[in-house]
């Protein structure tokens, strides 16, 4: 190795000597570039961007001391012996996601970049080899191909039938390609750029600006393609393509997307756009947890290569740091199980299991604060990067600096400057409350303004149904959004917020969803046992003014933190307002009678309305309605106060789905009709289990007995609650002036209540 | 201790010399007895009835070192602190299962089974005395209590609502009075056995004849109680009351219990009467494995308390050592992650983990072979009895001689011969198949003749509804059975099997049913590839007869092991079939057109149609009907034989359920109508996968792509299965004389077949 080395310098040397020494000065500047250029893509130069000379250097000193690196590695090695086995194949793009050429293009590109990832550690050729055959095949194929022949996408791609698969592939064919740059010759290197890289690079930049020059997840995948094969390249064009978008390109700001969504209102493109925009000063991804999930990939791996290679941008500080700052909400809008909260688009499952949150957990670690937290995630991923990042996991992991990943309430802005609501999300003990005031969430977002689910142990209570749609999944419409997505999922009443007048909010238009946010009334968790988020809308439908005021409550006389929800409502005019619970599991008992119909039919015909069925219905009887429920061996109660004009349903989801899309789940829905301003107030207790092989049911019973509005003003809103000990606690929320600071005054029956900070309660 | 005995065996010899010096012969032979009796209750004699004094002092003499027992009992010893803290509570009986006073009783119970334990192992008075006063405390309660309050069972109880549950409270109490018998004085004792013991054995034996004089479950909880009670109290008529039922009583042959089940009908009772009659030669219970979970504990351990008192008895060795036999069936009788299969009335859930397996599992090991297959379940199981048999598991799991307790293909025959139907087992792989050819199963049968359960790797792919109750889950009707358990679980239509002319087998009328039982065909299970099962049933609709014939097939060509299901009919007149698959998961493809309904109807008016909705309606169009489903992360897909006639269904359970008692699942349903003479032939295949966290679905298309009847005779079907490939493969069923050495020669399209057993598969 030293050898080569000293022979390439000795050559550089002589070569430059001899230059300066032929050459009048502006030639010698011109050549003098060119040596320098030659010089970077020396030998010594690769790998570079994500993987470096040193990084190799230490993994191999370090290599079979490193438990979870050597466990990964022997995995992926097996992974791609058994891939190398098989042969390449570099079939003629024909499918969506899930047939054949689809999914086969897809494990070519993950195979290529573990392949050089293994040239560089085993220092074995024949993975290198690997490598350059697919490519070259990949090479010979790509030159042929004309654009995808499925025609769904608003950028069809060549390999695959959208762009955005395209830059999926070039984000890890591009770090194979830097893992065997040297391995190849110059022409090979040459061949490649000109026929595969660059006019892919182009075909999914500057020939689909539709696509690539937006802020959007898949111009973030877009960008890092283009500039990562760049970095590599080494060409500067890209790489400031890549950065700062296409360049002297403006589009119709009108134009929509597939989904609905502008595609660039207001003109910003290219990476830092696609960081300045999307992200909260908290770290907070405008589309949700899901799509950042799937975005965090490319951000980060792409901000590695700069980091690695264009040291001045000081990527991982762009934002006041929020590229670090994201990992960490990320994680945070996970349940106990890791998975992520489904919000707007979401697709249930996702985890962070997933090897895209395996990057970001390495990178964070690495890149950031050395947080032992994060050690403990790593090892539930029994997994680690096979790069620099990775060993730094692997070596605080053996030096046992893992230390528990503690999720605890928090309060995450949305909003290029966090002044676009937010998600705040309420935990104690194993309760967790995801609660939703965010602006629109691009195109993939829900009219769901305030409303909310609920986790008792990573397990739903109150479900978010999340999207429709089957990722991957060929027989489901191609794998992709299902026309349900819009017509069911989407809507209000497929979430736990109120529905007006049977109408979504902001009537389910995105171009007035997407100019609005809800605003934070106050959010405090300073206190143990009394953790609340509370926000107001007034937009969602003009006139009305919906606040609602959420809390986690921790009481010595319950058996678990139960959840009071206040949703208070003043509007212009009287309405309709439908207010549902998507429970799970299995009707345990009501304290109303109700009947079940002898036919089921829809509850409406439009708006989502005419995807539930109408299982049973009945009329508030009481002021205190209640009814538990049994899911995976716990029990719940809601309690709701009604009055005796409230109409109760339980619903089914499931009507007007002439493809089985949708899920037969259940809800339980509180309708009062004529009301202007109004309120309604819940609790939600979880308690008690039920286990079917002792078959022994523990504490099955609701420990409240009455929910009260004591006060109802502008300024206030106080709650009693009784237990069924007869014991009762205050909570006297303020509606408005809710900082932590500021002093009240009220008088409730003729008793005064004084405090300092957002809400009352003892 | 040894001087304790030294001075109990002096006093004793003193008193016999005393007596025999002083006695004329008759006094004596009198008197003598009443020594040996005295002799028997000396303190050297208990604890004698499952734990042993020599027992006790081997377990004594290894605490400490063996793990699990030593867990176990640390775990029962906080567990009993605990309550011990809490304080003594014996209410006055008032509630059903589940409500409180129910709840307090049965932890009672179990505690002083458990306290008595720990007195003798850790010779701490305080457990005794925790007993002692309990028990005074049950005597004062006792003797004022009228009938329970609660009225709806045939045998009242009078701590609890039901005889059943009174039987419950004696079995482990026993227990509890034996341990603690040498701490109570003489007076202490005859107090409680004259006002508690005696009476309390008197009223769940003679004093309610119909629920103890039977061959029922309930009467074995019955017998168990009043023999183990005899047995501490060595009293010889409740020990012979015990075996051999209630003296010279003949209960009325027609009169019926609340389920529907004859009371007495062949005049049989007492402890051997229910092991002759309800276990099969091969272990099998007639009620299904849901109640011989249930029966079993009372089964072994008043068996393991004879074991000790009786031996002359060799009540292990009765009828063939049928009850360690019954053990291996029920262990049989159980999925991959242990739970039982729910046939007839089975709750879904109970698993090898309730505590009744706990004994069985150890009494089969001590009082066996000593499988150590037996040992690996009692580690999963992670706890063992706290006496001689708990003892010997946990040594042979200290001496490391667990080893795994394999479940292959069995077959179990039905009836107090065997020679009443059966259930076979089919395993291959991950994949299990349950065919049920039984008899009735007594009261907790359903009308489910040929039916069958389909399971991957303990996930349900087709299911069993098992029973409509929730047991203790006092809201849900008490925890009893529900109405739907009637017109919807015990309905044939209910049940993967076939229903003629809407209406169950037998007329869903158990005086039918339970006269007549399927026939078996063959089994085979020598072959790794290819297991087999196939039965016959004539009698449940008079004037047809069903043949089915059900296998699971290991093909190279396929991924997993598949099932063919041949369900051949012959009538005398022409019928309508309806042929149901409960699948539970997502509908992914249909290889035919389906309409959804606007509003959902039932599919009947009564024998179980009333509660399934029709979700969708097809005609079927091809000779091939594929429908493919995911559930849990895997694919499935079915391929059935239909005729252009046939009708196809997507129907939902939960119509009719005015009390949301019924799980709101779906299945898909084949009707024929007007056919006389008919075969449905299926596959079913499990293949692929799907993760919501690498979202990539693999092999997710079925590889059939065509079945074929090419004969159907009297004697042979043979069904041609041609996959994607184009491969094909031959089955050849006889359907008749199908011996496994029977030699057979049959033509299908000019080629002749020739093999010798019971079926042909090439």
């Amino acid at each position: 190795m030293t050898n080569k080395i000293d022979l390439i310098l000795k050559y550089s040397l002589f070569l430059l000597v001899f230059i300066m020494l032929s050459c009048n000065n502006k030639e010698t500047t011109v050549i003098k570039n060119k040596i320098l250029k030659d010089n970077s893509n020396a030998k010594e130069a690769h790998p570079k961007l994500i993987l470096t000379a040193q990084g190799v250097k230490e993994i191999r000193a370090q290599l079979g001391s490193i438990p979870i690196f050597d466990k990964t590695l022997q995995s992926v090695k097996e992974e791609v012996d058994a891939e190398i086995a098989l042969g390449i194949d570099t079939p003629i793009p024909v499918d969506y996601s899930g047939g054949y050429t689809h999914v086969r293009h897809k494990s070519n590109m993950m195979v290529m970049q573990k392949a050089g990832v293994l040239y560089q550690i085993l220092d074995d050729e024949k993975y290198a080899k690997y490598v350059k055959d697919m490519l070259m095949q990949y090479e010979a194929l790509y030159k042929t191909l004309p654009l995808h022949p499925k025609t769904r996408s608003y950028a069809r791609g060549k390999l695959f039938w959208q762009c955005l698969n395209d830059s999926n592939w070039l984000v890890y064919v591009s770090q194979a390609y830097d893992c065997i740059y040297n391995y190849l010759t110059k022409e090979e290197r040459d061949t490649l750029e000109s026929n595969l890289f660059k006019p892919f690079a182009d075909h999914i930049s500057v020939d689909s600006p539709q696509f690539y020059q937006r802020v959007h997840n898949h111009s973030t995948w877009g960008n890092a393609a283009v500039g990562m094969i760049g970095l590599v390249m080494d060409d500067q064009e890209l790489i400031d393509r890549a950065l700062y978008g296409i360049k002297d390109l403006k589009l119709d700001a009108n134009k929509k997307d597939d989904d609905g969504g502008f595609l660039n209102k207001d003109g910003k493109a290219g990476f830092l756009a696609n960081i300045e925009e999307p992200f909260s000063p908290d770290g907070y991804y405008n589309e949700g947890p899901y799509y950042q999930r799937y975005a965090m990939y490319p951000f980060l791996i792409f901000a590695e290569g700069l980091h690695n290679l264009k040291p001045e941008l000081k990527i991982f500080e762009y934002k006041d740091g929020v590229l670090l700052k994201s990992i960490n909400a990320l994680l945070n809008l996970s349940d106990a199980d890791g998975d992520f909260f489904p919000l707007n688009d979401g697709q249930k499952g996702m985890s962070y299991y997933t090897s895209a949150l395996v990057t970001a957990v390495d990178i964070s670690y690495h890149f950031g604060t050395q947080d032992p937290g994060l050690l403990s995630i790593a090892q539930k991923q029994d997994r680690v990067l096979l790069d620099d990042s990775g060993l730094a996991v692997a070596l605080g992991i053996k030096n046992n600096q893992a230390k528990p990943f503690t999720k605890k309430s928090i309060n995450l802005s949305d909003g290029p400057n966090g002044t676009q609501g937010g998600v705040a999300i309420l935990r104690n003990e194993a309760i967790e409350l995801v609660f939703k005031y965010a602006a629109q969430g691009s195109s993939h977002g829900h009219y769901d303004k305030l409303s909310y689910s609920l986790y008792e142990n990573g397990e739903e209570i109150l479900q978010d149904y999340g999207l429709s749609r089957f990722v991957n999944i060929e027989q489901k419409g191609g794998g992709n959004y299902l026309k349900e997505n819009k017509t069911w999922a989407k809507q209000t009443i497929a979430h736990n917020t109120v529905t007006q007048n049977e109408t979504s909010h902001f009537d389910a238009k995105y171009e007035v969803g997407s100019q609005h946010h809800s605003v934070l009334n106050y959010f405090t968790s300073d206190n143990d046992n009394v953790q609340v988020a509370s926000a107001k809308e007034t937009n969602a439908y003009p006139g009305t003014e919906l606040l609602r005021t959420m809390a986690i409550i921790k009481d010595q006389d319950f058996e678990k933190p139960y959840v009071l929800d206040i949703m208070k409502i003043i509007s212009d005019k009287a309405n309709k307002y439908d207010f549902p619970y998507y429970f799970l599991g299995q009707l345990i008992q009501t304290n109303f009678d109700y009947k079940v119909p002898a036919t089921l039919n829809p509850l409406g015909s439009k708006n989502g309305y005419q995807h539930l069925y109408i299982e049973a219905t009945a009329n508030a009887t009481s002021e205190n309605t209640q009814l538990s429920w049994l899911n995976k061996g716990k029990f719940y109660t809601l309690t709701t106060l009604t009055d005796t004009n409230d109409q109760l349903y339980f619903t089914r989801i499931g009507a007007n789905d002439p493809d089985f899309n949708l899920r037969r789940e259940a809800a339980f829905m509180l309708r009062r009709k004529n009301a202007k301003n109004t309120i309604f107030v819940s609790t939600i207790e979880a308690h008690g289990s039920y286990s079917p092989v002792t078959e022994s049911a523990i504490n099955s019973n609701s420990n409240i007995k009455q929910l009260e509005v004591v006060l109802n003003t502008d300024a206030y809103t106080a709650i009693l609650i009784t237990n069924i000990k007869g014991n009762t606690k205050l909570f006297i929320t303020s509606n408005k002036n809710a900082s932590k600071t500021g002093k009240h005054n009220v008088t409730i029956n003729d008793k005064n209540y004084e405090w300092s900070g957002s809400y009352y309660f003892k």
